[in-house]
């Protein structure tokens, strides 16, 4: 067992019992203030604590750090020096959160300087993604989009059991939870229009996800088998796939989805390694027909890890929409990485590899409004009155994740995003 | 007129009349030699200037650029200064370069230190590349693939001719010319075939295409007009869009090519300027139907630009298969980058943006193997003896693009790369 995993630890910090962040998440971010830089840090209950107050003071020593790594205005650095560094720092974060472990406790001079309440400090974007790749790997959604789109007895593609469908995306529009953004504006045409228009999405879409960021690169003309694949995977993220329904309809084809993605895709702010998540994976589903071997892999990879999507519009309480699990996978991420990498594709530091959405096998599982009102003939109820087909004005979107196992929780926070009318 | 365009310049460089590199060029790149790291430069005649040299010997004081922008390993810094201080700076090198002016040519020690020959030094990656994107706007190569892969009568897609379809690539895996690289394996599936099979590609292909850069930001949310366009458009590069033909059939439904791309896609070293192609700008077809208002421009935007391919199998002479024109464009680079910004999607310094395959009216002008061989129903003759259909091991395909006027030539090298067999 990885040590800062035992479920027996205690911190000595008060977490409160519904946190994501408990003493076996340790998950790393980045954040600011007015008044500091965006720097590194961890989770802890509700507090932040500065890395690079605690890489200064000395808090690091022995673990062969570079300079002032904590204090870069990204993680990528700190990612890039391997999983085996990175374990030796988030255990050693752990050792000194420890119930009984005074060594920073009684350090009263760095606690002042390294802890924030998380409620006053501003989280930034994690990483700089070189690379950014969207997957289509949950079953149930490519069956519910293949069911209305084409017919229910071929809904699946002939290739989509063979390997994992993906696509590239937009890197530069990748945003942290919180970062504002306009409904987009693009063409569209009606099916019984003659000529496209040019107008605000009129169906735009939240796409429930998770995204793996890779911590290694392996080099053009290099591919990295099922069993490497783990190296590589430094920790993940809740992705909010943002999608305008109406403008990826018209713009698709032969190419796949460009303008109708590219616009924003939102991130919850902490990394929660893929050591911390080890202590909840589970099977996935039998894989039939046999995957090549290149696919075949040994373990446990899929995830129990429970997502949530709210929608709250202005001044109404929210609506949870949906309640999904990213075990209900049907390729998992060493399947992606492998795939991806099988031609000699090269990973870099910091890329983010998302799952495409998740939908569980019941209709109160599924990861879009697409799916969850079926084509807007099955509007969702909202609790403060009035229903949602698609997300309006002035709608919150909230997506929640965490993993729950022998009274542990390990969990990533919240990605929320506003969506402001177009511009 | 540009004051570094006047047709009337001459270097006191000798320059070979066949020669890209006419003082009208003033294109910029890095290099390397087996005793210095990657540093900026130009390339005039058959050498190179070493634009670090210049700059730290006095030659461009005046001009306000950051601190050794040309001892950087990438071009990036220095196309962030913005289009202003880039023309300066290339009028400026312009000056020094021209005949009758003795400033450079009389200070033999900077000469000594700052000139070496092409053949003497390595080429490197001119800029890194944070995203990319592929678009698809010879109309002639949609039609081509279209009539192969669906029908001639319904050979474009209905939104083709009211938006520049595009679709994001890897931008990890852009090389430069010379850099080896290995056949990719994949998953193919034959049509008589019931399960896919993994080997190696079967149907490597060129794509023959140009790619811009840009040098300016929008940020998230701002579209960029194609009255501003140009403004964010720093120069362009040959692009060889490598595709793995037979993967991209199995694996593109429906969200487009991935690992049929990703392998490798080579740019030729050196980033011709915007300004300098000025010159050999020239109208576009009538778009019809009429596009949308976000989509009209006014000016010429289209290159006369010569460009070629060629194939050399090992130990034989090249044969030039196709002999294409930059000018056979639907779509060009204003509208392309007003459509990729219309949802607000945020262009960054160093993004590429390459046209898709530039295929002229006739079968000569075809800008892939696919067309040029149609599907392998028209093998090409070889110089040397033997045929192909596609790219074969050991081949090296090259591309050339110049553009000619008024006893002017401006062009951009090569792009050259050699198939090495699987891994």
């Amino acid at each position: 067992m990885i040590k800062a995993n035992d479920p027996k630890l205690k911190s000595w910090v008060e977490i409160p019992s519904d946190s994501d962040f408990s003493i076996q998440n340790i998950p790393f971010g980045i954040f600011k203030t007015d008044s500091l830089g965006p720097r590194a840090a961890t989770a802890i209950g509700n507090k932040v604590l500065d890395l690079s107050v605690l890489q200064r003071e000395g808090y690091f020593d022995g673990l062969n750090l570079p300079e002032e790594v904590f204090s870069n205005h990204v993680l990528n650095d700190f990612i890039g020096l391997g999983k085996e560094t990175n374990r030796a720092v988030r255990n050693r974060i752990s050792d000194l959160l420890e119930a009984g472990n005074e060594e920073l406790r009684s350090d009263a001079k760095v606690c002042d300087l390294a802890f924030f309440e998380q409620s006053e400090v501003e989280m930034c974007m994690p990483v700089h993604v070189p690379n950014y790749t969207d997957f289509y790997s949950s079953e149930q959604h490519a069956y519910n989009v293949g069911c209305m789109f084409r017919d229910p007895a071929n809904a699946l593609m002939p290739n989509w059991k063979h390997l994992p469908v993906g696509y590239h995306g937009r890197a530069s529009s990748i945003v942290v939870s919180g970062t504002p953004f306009h409904r987009p504006k693009g063409q569209t045409k009606a099916d019984d229009a003659e000529m496209p228009s040019f107008n605000p999405c009129r169906l735009l879409d939240f796409e429930l996800e998770m995204a793996f960021i890779t911590g290694k690169e392996n080099g053009l003309g290099n591919p990295v088998s099922t069993r490497e694949a783990e190296e590589y995977i430094f920790g993940f993220v809740i992705f909010n796939d943002w999608s305008a329904r109406d403008m990826q309809k018209w713009e698709y084809v032969p190419l796949g989805p460009f303008l109708a993605k590219n616009f924003a895709s939102h991130i919850s702010p902490w990394i929660v390694t893929m050591d911390a998540l080890e202590p909840f994976r589970v099977p996935g589903p039998k894989q039939e027909p046999k995957v090549l071997p290149y696919l075949e892999y040994e373990g446990n990879y899929h995830f129990d890890l429970n997502l949530q999507v709210a929608i709250q519009p202005e001044g109404q309480d929210e609506t949870v929409v949906t309640n999904s699990n990213f075990k209900y996978m049907y390729w998992n991420c060493l399947q992606q990485l492998a795939h991806h990498t099988v031609n000699g594709c090269n990973m870099q530091v910091g890329d983010m590899y998302a799952s495409g959405t998740i939908s569980g096998p019941t209709p109160e599982e599924y990861g879009s409004m697409l799916e969850l009102a079926w084509r807007g003939t099955k509007p969702i109820a909202l609790k403060g009155g009035g229903e949602r087909k698609f997300i309006q004005d002035h709608d919150t979107v909230i997506m929640r994740g965490h993993a729950e196992r022998n009274g542990v929780r390990v969990g990533f926070g919240e990605v929320r995003a506003k969506v402001l009318p177009a511009k």
